[in-house]
C-alpha cells in the first residue's frame, strides 16, 4: 500500500519533525536562563552602590554561562548526531523526551547553584547541579546507543568508522561528568571549574564534527 | 486559475506550518514548567539544610515530571496524528487551537498541584489537575474524528484499518481521563498514581504508532 | 550573476524563514498567557477554601481565554496572508516586526485587564487592553497593504477578486476594535464582551479561508 | 563514500537547522521582553490613580520598544547574513553560540535599565545596557569575518562587491556601540537616545539588504 519512496519521504518529514520540537525546546531552555538573573533592588539610602550589588551577583552570571555553553555544546551534539539518524521510531521519539526532560530542567539547578556558590551548604547545590550534567550525558549515550546499534536508526551510508570514533567519544562523557559529580562532594569550586573546562573542551577541541573527522 | 499540483503544494506547507506552530507551543509549554520549581530560601540560622528543603518540595518534582510526560506523549501523538492528515481547513485549524488552548494552560494546575498536593484541600488542586488532562482527551478526540471523518484531511493512502485502529484507541483516552477525574474527588493520591500509570502506559506500551501497526 | 531562477528559490527560502520566526514569536506570546494566571494561597486558617479562592480569579482566566484566542485568530490570519505573499523585502520585514511588536505586548495588558478588572478603576485597564489589538488590527492592515499594493509582493496567480475581498474584510478590523476602545471609556463589560465577540465571530465565521473563497 | 551531492544536500540542511535554532532563540528573547514590564500594584486608598502609575513606569515601555527594536534588526541582519552563508562549520556553530549568548542576555539589561533609569546611579545600568550592545555588535562582526573571509563559507555565487559592501558597513556597527557606551558614562539620556537612533536607522535606511544592493 505504500512504496519505499513514501516511506522514505515520510521518514525524512518525521525526524525534521523531532529535530524542529528538540531544537524549540534547547532554545527555550537556554534562553530561559536569563530569567534567572534578578535585577538588584538598592534600599533606601544604601551605602553600597548598585556596580557593587552587580559585581555581588557574580554567581548568577558564572551560572548563566555555564548553563548556557553546556546546552549549546548538546545541541551541538544534537545536531551533530542527527546528520546521521535517517529514521525515528516511538522508542527512540522518549529516548530523545528523556534527555529533552533534562535539559528543561537545567534552569533550575542553576538558579539552585546561583543562589547558594557561596553558602555554607553550597555542596548540596554543586552536587544537584552536577548530578543533572551527568543525567544529561547518561541520556545522550543511551540515546545514540540504541540509534547506533545495528545501525537501527542510521542512514545505510554512514561510515562505520565514523560510528566507532563517536562511541569512543561518547564513552568520554558520562565518566568525566561522574567525576564532577564526585569532586561536588569534596569541592565545590573544584567542581564547577572541571564542568566549565569539559564544556570548553568540547567547544574549543571535540573532533565529533564531520568536519574533522573526514 | 490553480492547477492540482500547486494545492497539494501549498496544502503541504499550510500543514508543516501547522505543525510547526503546534510544536512551537507544545515546546514552550513543556520547558515553562520548570519555572513551577522554586529554588528554597535558608532562613538566617534554620536549624533545616539546604537537602531536607529540597527533598520536602517533591511535590513540585513530581508535577514537573508527569505534566512533562504527559505532554510529551500528546507531542508524540499530535505528530502521529499529522504523518496521516494531508490538508487542514479553518476549521481544522481551530480545532487544533483548542487542543493547544489546553497544551498551554497545563503549566497552571501543575503548579497548583505541587502547592497544595500535601494541604487538606488536595482535592481541588487534583480535580482542576485531572480535569485539564480530560479536556486534553476531549479535544484529541474531536481533533481527529473531524480530521478523519469521511477521510476528510487524510492522505487517500492511509490504510483504513488503521483508521479504525486508531479511533478505537482514542475512544480509550476519554474515559481514562474521565475516572482520574472522579478519583480525584475520592483520593488525591490514587487519581495523581493513576494519571501517572496512563503517561507511562503510552510510553511503554501504546501501538498508535506505525511502526507497530504495519 | 544570478538566475532567476535562484531568486525564486531563495525568495521561498527568505519567505519561510520570516514566518518561521512569527511563528515562534506568536506561539511563545500565546505560551507566556499562562505565566498571568497564579497560583492563589490560602493563609494560615484561611476560613475561605481554595475552590472560593480559584473561582476568585475568574478575570484571570477570562483574559487568559480572550487573550488566547484573539493571538490564535491573529496567528491564522498571519498564515493565511502568508499563503498568498511570495516575496518579502526589507521594509515588509519591519513592518511584520511592527505587528510582533504589539502581538509579544499582549500578556502585559492581559495581565493589567485580569488585575483591575474588579477594580474602581478598570476602565484605564480595558482602554490600555482594547487600544493594543487596535494597533495589531492597524499593523496587521498596514502590512498587508504594503504586500498586496500593486501585487507587489503577491504571487502572480492570486487571484484578484480575492485580493479585493480580503482588502474589504480588513477594513471591519480597526473600525471594529476603535468601536471596542472607546466603548471601554464607558462600559468595562460591554469593551471586553465585543472583543470576546469579534474574536469568536472571527474564529466561527470569517470567510478569509481560501477553502471557502473559492 | 558521500557524493557531492549528498554533502550539499546535508549542508543545506545543517544550515537550516542552525537557522532554525538561532530563530528559536531570538524569537524567545524578543517575547521575554515583555516580562520585564510589571502590574502596577494600586495600595488600598491610594490618592494616585492607575493611569498615573502607568505613565510612571515609562522607562519600562522606552526599554521594552529599544530592546524591542535592536533584536529585531539583530534578527534581520542574522536572516540577511544567512543567505549568503551556505555551509557551516563547527566553529561558526559556536560563533553564532556567542552571538546568541549575547542576545539571550538582552532582557537583564534592559530589566536593569528600566529599574534604574530615574535613579542616580542611572550611569551603571546604561553602561551595561550599552556594553551588550557593544558584545553583540563584535560578536556579528566576528561571524561575518569568520565565514566571508576567503569565501569560507560563502556560496560561490555571491558577488565579490556585495561581500565588500557588507565589509565595510559591519566596520561601523562596533564604533556606533562603543561610542554609545562611552556616551553612558558622561549622559545617560545621550546614550539611550543614540542607540535608538542607531536602531532606527538601521530599521530605515539601513542598505544590507539584498534588495536595494543587486
Amino acid at each position: 500500500m505504500r512504496t519505499d519512496d513514501s516511506l522514505l519521504i515520510s521518514a525524512e518529514k518525521e525526524t525534521g519533525r523531532l529535530e524542529a520540537f528538540s531544537d524549540g525546546v534547547f532554545a527555550i531552555a537556554i534562553t530561559l536562563l536569563v530569567l534567572e538573573i534578578k535585577v538588584p533592588h538598592l534600599e533606601g539610602e544604601s551605602p553600597v552602590g548598585l556596580l557593587t550589588l552587580l559585581i555581588k551577583q557574580w554567581p548568577s552570571y558564572l551560572a548563566f554561562f555555564l548553563s548556557f555553553i553546556t546546552i549549546l555544546v548538546m545541541w551541538v551534539n544534537h545536531h551533530i548526531l542527527f546528520t546521521y539518524i535517517k529514521r525515528v521510531d516511538k522508542r527512540f521519539l522518549f529516548l530523545n523526551g528523556l534527555l529533552l526532560l533534562f535539559v528543561t530542567f537545567v534552569p533550575f539547578p542553576t538558579a539552585l547553584l546561583a543562589e547558594y556558590i557561596q553558602h555554607p551548604e553550597a555542596k548540596v547545590a554543586a552536587v544537584v547541579y552536577s548530578g543533572t550534567y551527568l543525567c544529561i550525558a547518561l541520556a545522550f549515550n543511551l540515546l545514540w546507543r540504541y540509534a547506533s546499534n545495528g545501525y537501527r536508526l542510521l542512514g545505510k551510508n554512514v561510515d562505520r568508522a565514523l560510528v566507532e570514533s563517536i562511541n569512543r567519544q561518547y564513552l568520554l562523557g558520562p565518566p568525566a561528568y561522574l567525576f564532577a559529580f564526585f569532586l561536588a562532594f569534596i569541592n565545590v569550586a573544584a567542581s564547577v571549574g572541571f564542568s566549565m573546562l569539559l564544556a570548553l573542551y568540547f567547544v574549543f577541541t571535540g573532533s565529533l564534527w564531520r568536519g574533522n573527522s573526514d
